[in-house]
């Protein structure tokens, strides 16, 4: 009786049944939803004055999602190193898979926004998703969270995508042989001896310093740097 | 009369009884445990080739940590805003905690390495600490592995040192005065419009470029910057 009540006469009748067509749950408590779904362009004070938004949940969808994807990646990838794991997370939670995802099960269509600041913020959605994330998790918990996650993200990712991830310094070039932009990766610095050795890359496309790397050897010092400069370019 | 045979006669006995001290668990399957343990200088190959040792229960556990720390952090101080949250966490999980940790519960003793590199890696108890709670996590699950993270690191966790990362432009700013050094953060770059609008600025020390910070404010973006640079010197 009580879900009928939910489903057909409650004041947020709407978004239960939003949240049911597209996680298959029932909430348990439908104010974390709502905070989940306020931006803070829309954002409300509350009798002491502290601000009510979406930010602290997407902290916390934000962790658990790196968590979930973790677990995937280290079940279905055995034998992958640990490198070539943290690249294939990145590919999954970037903004920009993020921002598809949460178009896909239309959540914009939810959010309590200024629609004055909407369509300059562009990463509103994939940020929104992730606080959805977070109040899934505080209202159902983390099994729940990861079923919802796989069936949502992680069973339809393509997994040629995921092995592409594995070599951006060799997709930053091609990127830059086509655009005619020059790629430079300079050794600035190296720390310590022996297995705490560390090396410091620099990356500059046509002289101008785009990122720095780090990593126990130059190649992956070279990789994350030409990792962080491939996502911004292209995530 | 299983358990009495794995404490008392099994090849592992001493590591199912220091688990059982430690935190309080009985391993479903040890091997979890002993891949945890083995550092790569030690490492072993399997019958393909693939190298075994910790460094992919590291990346489950670094990410399984930094959930249950969100978690904590979220619920404990509920109207501490977003970039709070991440800078509590930071402290939290840097390398520099979690080889105290590592260090109170004497995991170094439990470590299979290769001696002549051991002293040479200055983070190796932190990441064993990690790769434990992958290890853990898998063998667990989620609620156990927060039961025992929250024992083990949270309870504990000194309120005060929280909050006095607040500001790491400060805490960055006392220390170069300190030793004489001249700290400069320039804006290099502002992107996007209104919400969006991200401001990137790089920060200086006796003019060498040391850190980038990005953020929806230039003071922000100035926090993130010192942050990074304040974690490498301190952390």
């Amino acid at each position: 009786m009580l879900v009928l009540y939910k489903f057909c006469f409650s004041k947020e009748k709407n978004l239960f049944r939003y949240l049911w067509n597209t996680f298959r749950i029932i909430p348990k408590s439908i104010s974390f939803y709502k905070v989940a779904l306020t931006h803070k362009s829309s954002e409300q004070k509350d009798t002491q004055g502290h601000r009510i938004n979406n930010e602290r949940l997407e902290f916390l969808g934000d962790a658990v999602l790196g968590s979930v994807v973790a677990e995937y990646l280290f079940k279905k990838f055995p034998f992958a190193e640990e490198g070539l794991l943290t690249d294939m997370r990145s590919k999954i939670v970037c903004r920009e898979s993020l921002n598809k995802i949460a178009q896909q099960i239309e959540l914009d269509k939810q959010l309590i926004v200024n629609e004055k600041q909407h369509m300059q913020y562009q990463f509103i959605k994939g940020n929104t998703f992730e606080a959805i994330i977070g109040a899934i998790y505080l209202d159902k918990g983390y099994k729940t969270t990861k079923r919802i996650l796989y069936k949502l993200i992680l069973k339809n990712f393509d997994e040629k995508a995921l092995n592409e991830v594995k070599n951006f310094k060799g997709l930053l070039l091609s990127w830059a042989q086509q655009k005619q932009k020059h790629v430079e990766l300079k050794l600035v610095q190296t720390v310590g001896e022996g297995y705490g050795k560390q090396f410091v890359v620099h990356l500059f496309i046509n002289d101008e310093f785009k990122a720095e790397g780090q990593g126990s050897s130059i190649k992956k010092a070279e990789q994350q740097a030409c990792q962080k400069v491939y996502t911004t370019l292209f995530c």
